[in-house]
């Protein structure tokens, strides 16, 4: 086994840190997962994210808009309804989702998580 | 554009669920994709992600462990010395990170982040 070294580390890089400072919120990465499916009203949204409230979801949603990776569509109706898409930047996250999804599938299938915060 | 679909969307994969709810607490990313350069001592970990508090980083790290992908190794010294390194679950996180690492140093770049919360 490889011992820990004793130089100083590098710290973390920018972009990683940029994407986790954005997936590290709670749920942003799984509303994507879900509009990756594609286009979603905010009621699709919240019946597939049961444990998520309106207000976070909205809170979500408008983080990954201001990042460039959601679109907010409002049809007027009526009834008037909001509908949420991914940009080109968002939908380039598929192969970094699916790439975890494998992981996930292999690694997380079996252990018991923490409850969330 | 694709319009959004109005039958009910099915839930986000189990295992994606299990993923986020593991990365999607504040700093769990970054501290595995510290580790996937080697193994670290908790003060390395620290000066590599210079805005995580102590008592953060312990928390994070028990979560982890419990998950099964970082180990814990005390080193009697003198100075007693606390090192950890991913095990081979953790390890197989790398092409998701890499994926992930690719994809905001490509999208994420340009962009103005939020602050942390």
């Amino acid at each position: 086994m490889q011992g820990p070294v004793t130089a100083p580390r590098v710290s973390v890089n920018d972009a990683v840190t940029r994407a986790f400072t954005l997936f590290g919120k709670r749920w942003s990465g799984l509303i994507m997962g879900v509009l990756l499916c594609g286009p979603a009203h905010f009621a699709e949204l919240r019946r597939a994210i049961p444990a998520i409230s309106e207000r976070m979801l909205s809170d979500r949603l408008t983080e990954l808009g201001a990042a460039g990776l959601v679109v907010r569509r409002v049809h007027k109706g009526p009834p008037l309804r909001v509908s949420y898409r991914l940009t080109e930047a968002g939908a380039a996250l598929e192969p970094a989702l699916r790439e975890l999804h494998a992981w996930a599938e292999r690694h997380l299938s079996e252990v018991e998580q923490c409850p969330p915060e």
